[in-house]
């Protein structure tokens, strides 16, 4: 860490500072410039944080050098890592050398209705089902999601389809219950700073697929994993779902750069959300061509038998009609990047 | 809402978007323009938005027209309300009229800290102490607040101090023990779409100090509302902390403007928390005058007995010698907007 | 200057750094910290921008220190500045102890509109007509103002009124022409990195009006200032109009903040525009009563005899009816911080 | 466009609203719902911009239908255009089926250093050079380029190496010159809404390349190609080169979704900038990958002999080292889109 003085600072101050660093055990490096003095800080940057070294009289502000998060730093943990979901014959890599396909439809509706996404999955190769039971609606008038009903058409869908599933959670206290039917649990981009639900799902035993936040910075959104994995789970997936900026052409803009960034800073899987990043059917084919080209782990899809009855989001979701140019899409952009990829030839 | 048409619509694809409008018990207006089509809808509108017109054939996008939320709006209670916290001789107003000063540390470390804070909040005419047990922090590792020790702290200095406390809730589970202690329930920006605790919120029987989301519309702000209130709780706070912009001079940018279109959209008060937004201590005056120049009816301000030593935020306390100026400044402010503010002479 | 290192940056690396900082005069001191090493150098800062450490093998980033500008800096300029603009009978003060209103129509549309924009602007207490006779607008197709014939008609009002005048300039070309007519140079927020038009008004002899660009951060806009500075030309005034974020329930987002932020920073002028940043005639009057608050030099507010029947931005105007509610309340305001205002009494 | 009342406007303000449309030509649809009347206009929409119907009593806001483009825009020219610079033997396309690498330094600093950067952009497979003469700088004491003296540079290395050259102007009275120089005139980010400079570039007589602002929507790009395409020249390549957000961890946030977005709108080429949008050396081929996967046209890359040496942007220049991946990477992108590349085999 290094503390930037005031141009104004005296040199009590600066000692002052000095002092309280190395009163706490660390040490203290003053360099003094033509305008100003700073102040490099050796130790444990943990505990410099709780020094209030900002609120001091002198200080400008201060500069954090190290990164704040240890478990899913890449910095001590160099070779990127695999998460499985599911078990038994159901059972799904994502990581390194595979492109996952999730797809199903945004919202749980009825039994039929996710069947048949399921099957539509299955054509796009998926190897994990998504559907959403708890769905977060900015408006309290939208429909919420069938809540256990949907996550016992989940259940009943991946007997028959033979697919693991991951499914959102939004409060801490539906975790247990999620846990029981999911082979993975989501955490969804409103909640990705709900500390409380983070820790839930960090204790639960099961892998966690981590949204990124509207407006959280890449750090940001790496704290919030080690939220979950100071927990003891490391079975974390990273997806990035596009975030809030002045463009409204689209939903959100997809931060594709995101993906090898977080991919250097951590060694967790990242996956892309082409459907909610872009907001419209005909931008997931373009945005699922570029996310596997950065070097995306996997995509989170939306499909749905009637996208025009979707109660949720169905504008952005693909039809049956939208599958052969989207598999042939990803048939040769696995090949390209070397990933395998196994959705059944046209 | 509108249905904006593509320009290739077809005719069949304009009498389909109607029929099922009309389906469903609406009516729709067709108007032919040069290069597009528009469907103009009336009837229910939450319904219309079940309806899936978004993902139709031939549709490019829909504009909606009313306010998505009903008992917050002001469209059907012009008058500004009154939010009253605390009871018995310890009872206070935020509304119309009044200048609210919530004061208090940000986080509750120890007993004789938080009782200074309160001297400090009583010196500047305070009549809620603010305070956090606990604490939403963006690093598992930070100081996470002292949870139901930290509470007993607050109702203990509230029986010294005589102040009605509020202080935040971070997770649904917590509500009922936080709302046994507090007079006023906080959702921190964090939080402000965590809608498993807004309603949790929302049956608590306490009032409710609802943060706007640091990347959150005005109009998802009041949806988060109307959450808490279609639990049937009205006695609702909005405060406004500043927002994520890509200005880094400040820790966010107070979008004070927020101030008179929340309150022109809503009968609800609205405070403005000038710590949080300019998290800079030499802001807290000018941000506070703006504040209550604009119109607010309240200000959330930090206070610490010794901000250098604050565990969370010091860069952004007021301490015991910046009191003086900042009631003089409050007094001047709030007999110019008309509003009452009662703290003691210097 | 700072450099940081890479968690994996070699001794060698590290020395050379060193090496190229005190090969071109510059001091270096290494501090090696557990997971990092960085390098604080001092010395002439601008030369280090040109010795491209960021680009160097090992280097993770640098952090500037100082400030990147200096004549527009309060560094070595304590004292806030004062600009003078007009000559003779009609010269005018914009700075501390003063509130000047600039007002008047947003595009000078004919010598009537603009005579009767400018009764209301002395209505108002403006010192300062502003009005635009080159127009930068999104679209090629909008009204783009009448050009010379506009300067022609705001030199006659000022010969009629008495009152100096502001108006936009939007290429370098123009600036000798604009000159000759205005007694202040407006560069928009389009142009604020224009730097030819900057650097041609900087040698105009006129000062300059410089607002904010869009999405420019604090120190930007002051870059921007400091290339008009740097033609010698320090009566520079700066103009907080709103930026560009994700809301869009206003035009642009007031920055408030920016207001004390900058005069801190700079010992400049700022003043605030409260028509451009709202965008709604509504908004006019708290915003304003905001910008006095917070410590605004001034405020730049749109006038027009017909709103409804205005070229350019009718919503934003304000009309005659709209005056007396404004003017008590800057006279309120100005008393309120110690301000000279001079609007006559309604 | 649409016209919304408020909730409580009045029958006479519908009326009125009404009136002026037809009053001007134009027909008015109203549709009374339930909270409010929105009133639909058909005719000419430039023509409905100039009634000034958002300011009138009643109106709450209103909502334009049509696209405010015509010329770029794709509605009326189905077909993508391919836009041609250079000629003799020097002559290149940019457009659908090729991929157009456009690459050289940053910025024109010696006749060596330049063409070192253009045998690196010819090892690249560029078929345009790209370099700087005049550079747009923050700081006013940064190196602005070497004007004339670098357009004769790159002249020099046009006739040496074979390529035609795309160069950067920054003033529209700049235009003349650079034009003579240069098979391409650039706008820069910085001066993409300086209308004279657009105005000047498209009488230029020579292709434009149009960078999008940094804060600008993808409409306000379209409408600044507008401004070129009005003066008669339908040359333009759009330049995705990524916007200002609150993420730091990049220079730029990448608008990945814009290409596809943009080529839908219009029918221009869109190239990306893989290197000012990263701002970093590694994100180069990663982002490269995923623009031509999304479908991007071509490609502008920072190339530098020395990039430790770079006076200008080192920190995401491509070094000799870098280029075999880099073509490897582009030859399989290529063929999986099926552009032509024509990059030299390693």
């Amino acid at each position: 860490m290094v503390v930037v003085m005031h141009a104004a600072a005296t040199e009590a101050q600066v000692s002052d500072v000095a002092d309280r660093v190395t009163g706490a055990g660390g040490e203290a490096f003053i360099s003094r410039g033509e305008s100003r003095t700073i102040i490099g800080l050796i130790g444990d940057l943990d505990h410099f944080g709780d020094l209030g070294l900002d609120g001091m009289p002198g200080v400008d502000h201060t500069v954090r050098i190290s990164t704040p998060y240890k478990l899913v730093s890449r910095d001590h943990h160099p070779d990127r890592s695999t998460v499985w979901l599911g078990h038994g014959d159901i059972r799904t890599p994502i990581g390194p050398g595979v492109l996952t396909v999730m797809a199903g439809p945004c919202a749980v509706e009825t039994d039929e209705q996710t069947l048949q996404a399921a099957q539509l999955a299955r054509q796009l190769g998926a190897t994990v089902l998504r559907g959403g039971a708890y769905k977060p609606r900015t408006s309290p008038y939208a429909f919420q999601g069938l809540g256990p009903a949907g996550l016992q058409i989940l259940a009943d869908v991946r007997s028959e389809i033979g697919l693991p599933i991951v499914t959102e959670v939004v409060d801490a206290a539906d975790v247990e219950i999620v846990a029981e039917y999911a082979d993975m649990l989501q955490i969804g981009t409103r909640n990705m700073a709900n500390f409380a639900l983070l820790q839930a799902a960090g204790s639960a035993g099961k892998p966690v697929l981590l949204k990124r936040g509207m407006s959280a910075t890449i750090e940001e959104w790496l704290m919030a994993a080690e939220y979950v994995a100071q927990r003891g789970n490391l079975d974390i997936v990273l997806c990035e779902r596009g975030i809030r900026t002045f463009e409204t052409a689209t939903r959100n803009t997809l931060d594709i750069a995101a993906v090898p960034v977080a991919q250097a800073l951590s060694h967790l899987p990242v996956v892309v959300d082409p459907s909610h990043s872009g907001g419209r059917k005909e931008l997931v084919e373009p945005l699922s061509r570029a996310a596997v080209a950065v070097g995306a782990d996997g995509l989170l899809v939306d499909v749905h038998p009637h996208p025009e009855l979707a109660r949720v989001d169905g504008a952005q979701a693909l039809a049956a009609e939208d599958l052969v140019g989207m598999t042939e899409s990803l048939h040769l952009m696995a090949s390209l990047v070397g990933r395998s990829y196994s959705a059944p030839s046209a």
